[in-house]
């Protein structure tokens, strides 16, 4: 922590505030220069985090030093996680490809996408049973038959499911239901969901809040992690900006910049993110250039007639021909798929 | 609604969509111009909103004409919404000041504190007892003995109180403990939260998230509505822009525009808005001015040491000045203080 | 300036900043921390401002921290900077209210605007002869006729005169015909315009970029003041953010921060920063109410057929009431009108 | 054009807004639902674009139909258009890569750093002579003699030169020197610039400004191409949001959408995009991934002491074997290098 006094800042303002601090236990450093004075502090200080250090008198600015995460952090773990379900390997060479509807409908609607995206190479189920909807008087999803749906899906075609959880109080049933719990956009911040399941070991896919910035973003992981389960996925889904050509702005710079940080699998959201299908296409391609560890991708068989975000859903032929070409990418990058 | 077809699209096209309008039950009108082809949906289009109409083949865009909610606004009810919390009445002639520390933090000081506002003119106390917070190493708050300690405030100065809830099953200790229920910015989009508080008739502040545009804000209202509670008061609070010399960027626009769209009081957060005190008096005095029926502000006691956002808070003296300039202000746009 | 290194930085990184920094003339204080070692630059440091000091090996971050302005700044000059045109003095007691019309379309017109905001109260008199328009299709201002217009519109009210420039070489005719030279929103990082701007003593109302943040904003008067023209106003008229439902997003905090950082002037002008007509009205007053020095606003005769922003300007009836609103609130604020 | 009234409209207000359209020599279509009435005004409403209709009596929402922008349009030319500078095709099946110094330095540097990007597979020189900077203490370029160091390295090394011009009075200067004339962000909307550069047929790179939608850009290359000059291509180079991480927020989804709605080039620069070198490489081939028609990138022989964003600048050993892994990529789409 650096803290900048102001020019007019006394010799008391800044014996004052070098009180606190040792108060608090911390070792300073001050400098006295021309223009200013600086006192540094030495040690942890992430307990200075939320200290309202710049309500001292003559104080000019208080800067942080340390990252405010730790167990997230490359410095603390060097090596990627692999966050293991059943039987793929989210994290390591080989790129996941999650693949389904936006919102569960009927049964034979999901067993048949399920099986499609299989087909085509996908390796993880999505679908959502709970639907977080703007509008009151949008479908708000099946709820726990949805979740049923899922799981016979799964039965049919061995893909483990993604789903995403609302409220704490299905944890229950997400723990048995669903291979990996979703933790959507709007929820990033919902922090009692966050320590909720980070009580498990169930892996988590955390998506980016849409205002969120990296730093939050990582911070709502540590939330999971620092309660126990390291088993999560972080997902870049587009974050909301001035531009209205697309529903979000895909910010693919987040995922060299997440790798750089953390340790954690990198998944994209293209179809979320741009909210129009003929765009997913070359962002997923751009997606797995980037480095992304995984995508996430809208599939269904009859978008004109989904209930929640056919717009930006592919049908499955697409998707199918989309695998292809993913597949020379990914070779492009030294990865599979 | 209106769905334009691109110059390409074919009679085919624009049957087939013809066909499925008809389906959903909604009469059309089709214009064909010279450029395009325009298909104006008659009716309560609202069950479109979430169709996904621009899938359809030579569909350019689809355009919605009616606002996406009913209960909030000021064509479903002309008159001003008035919330009575106690003998307090938000949304009339008088303006509501709510003020207290972020965090509950003590007994004596959150009782001191209620006092000191009081004492200056207040009419209401607020203050956290569960506070979201960035990062898991942060104070989260007392928890219930918070609300205890505020119910004890309560006690001794009569002051209604406004207290955050972060999870659905404390709602029964807010009912019992809060008069008002605030839902953070975080959890504006938390629809699970909303559904819950719209279940009673308790009194609600909404904050507006921090990426919610003003239709978000307002559909975020009628989840609550709908249920069947009435008792919403809006609260801009600051939004997420790449200015980063204040915490967020205070939208004052937000008061006019709230009110012409809506019949629900709009109360105002300074404090959280900018994140230092010193920008919170000029900018209280612009809420005002600019049509606000209420305003949050943190004080308390001694910001150097509070636990959670002492950067933001006034002291007592200062919230007293402030209370003497604010009353010059509401009499300058014919309200009271 | 503060240059923190990564835990992993070696002594050879660590020395082979320390000289270059004493190449530069530098003096540098060295702080061996538990986690991370800290070099502190003292002494004047603006010279490293756009030194790549982050590239160097092993350093983690470079954090500034005197501002990159001087002239604009308080620190330079403690009082407020009152800027004389004509006999109207911008930045004293009394708050400046320039109004007039968007575009300069017919003689008559301006002329008989300008009688209509005299009246009223205004001080000075604003319309674009040169209008910087989105598209290429719309129009354009009348250019060299349009500030004859005004300048006509002048010798009929006395009102000083406000008008935009656009390229460096109508530098002469601006200096001839208009009392304050305008640099838009899209200008404010045309820096080849203040460089030219700043060469006289013009006084110059530089209007804020939709998306300068504080910082650059500053950087930009300085440019002008810089180059020896001292009569700068500071033009507050919305941000661009995700937000649609105005045109932009006041940003009235900028007030109290501009006020607090620079001593210059503060204008806001509400009708481009909302793009309605029926907001004007409460930013306006809000504006005085944060400690704006002036008000810029559109007013036009007819707004239904405005070449350009009839959506924003407000009628001259309209204008007369809003007046004498703006009194009482300049009242409140120890202002005067 | 859809003008949908509000429902409390008169007959009146709608007689009043339709006499107007009539007027303007349109044709109109008025459809009567049941809580709306709205007029579709049929035909080339273009110059309704600017009309303030929403000023008029009763009137609810005014929304536009057509693309503002007609030249650029793949409407109007459905074929991708191909600029050619001197043998380099840009546009076509090979992907152009223009790499360089940001800022012209000294002659035997740049013509250094032309051999070696040369010799990595570069087909275009980039270099600042005139610098763009955000403080006027900052380096501002060599001007005139940086341009002369840029024919030289053309001159040895065969490279067409692309250099950002910021007067409209230096035009014959470039016109003369280079090849390509870069119109920087802080320039997109500096429409007397763009009016200049459209007057020649010089190849014109016009780079995105920092809060531009894709609107106005594509309307910003209209204005070029409609005063005669159709050999523009587009740049994104990040987009100025909430996230500090990173400089901008590079926004790849716009190349997809750049190419969907206009048949311009699009050129990527992640150097500036990101203002960090070792995100540079990721991002470079997720934008070739994306369907990039070209990169602009950042190549300093040392960046620790470049006098402008060394921090982004790659050193010529990095840019090579950044040129082996875009060949892949390129080959994964099926574009040459």
């Amino acid at each position: 922590m650096i803290i900048v006094f102001k020019p007019t800042a006394t010799e008391d303002d800044i014996d004052h505030l070098s009180d606190r601090l040792r108060e608090l236990g911390l070792k300073t450093q001050i400098s006295t220069g021309e223009e200013r004075t600086i006192i540094g502090v030495i040690g942890d200080d992430r307990i200075l985090e939320h200290q309202p250090l710049s309500v001292f008198p003559g104080v000019e600015s208080v800067t942080s030093i340390l990252a405010p995460w730790k167990l997230v952090s490359r410095e603390f773990q060097q090596h990627n996680t692999v966050v293991q379900v059943d039987d793929v390997a989210i994290g390591g060479k080989r790129i996941a490809v999650i693949a389904g509807p936006c919102a569960v409908e009927k049964l034979e609607v999901t067993v048949g996408i399920a099986h499609e995206v299989k087909a085509a190479g996908a390796m993880l189920l999505r679908g959502g049973a709970y639907k977080p909807r703007t509008s009151p008087y949008s479908f708000q999803g099946l709820g726990r038959e949805g979740l049923d749906f899922l799981a016979e899906a799964k039965k049919q075609t061995g893909l483990p499911v993604v789903s995403e959880i609302l409220d704490p109080r299905d944890t229950d049933m997400f723990l048995e239901k669903a291979n990996i719990i979703q933790i959507g956009a709007r929820n990033m911040q919902n922090f009692e969901l966050l320590k909720e399941v980070g009580a498990y070991d169930k892996p988590v896919l955390l998506k980016r809040g849409l205002s969120a910035t990296i730093k939050e973003f990582l911070l709502s992981a540590e939330y999971i992690i620092s309660r126990g389960n390291k088993n999560v996925m972080l997902c870049e889904r587009g974050i909301r900006t001035f531009e209205t050509h697309y529903r979000n702005t895909l910010d693919l710079s987040a995922i060299p910049a997440l790798k750089e940080l953390s340790h954690l699998p990198v998944i994209v959201d293209p179809s979320h993110a741009t909210g129009k299908w003929n765009l997913v296409a070359p962002l997923a391609k751009a997606a797995i250039a980037a480095g992304a560890d995984g995508l996430l991708i809208e599939v269904h068989s009859n978008p004109e007639c989904a209930l929640c975000d056919g717009e930006e859903s592919l049908k499955p032929h697409r998707f199918k021909d989309l695998m292809i070409e993913l597949e020379k990418i990914a070779g492009a990058v030294d990865r599979e798929l």
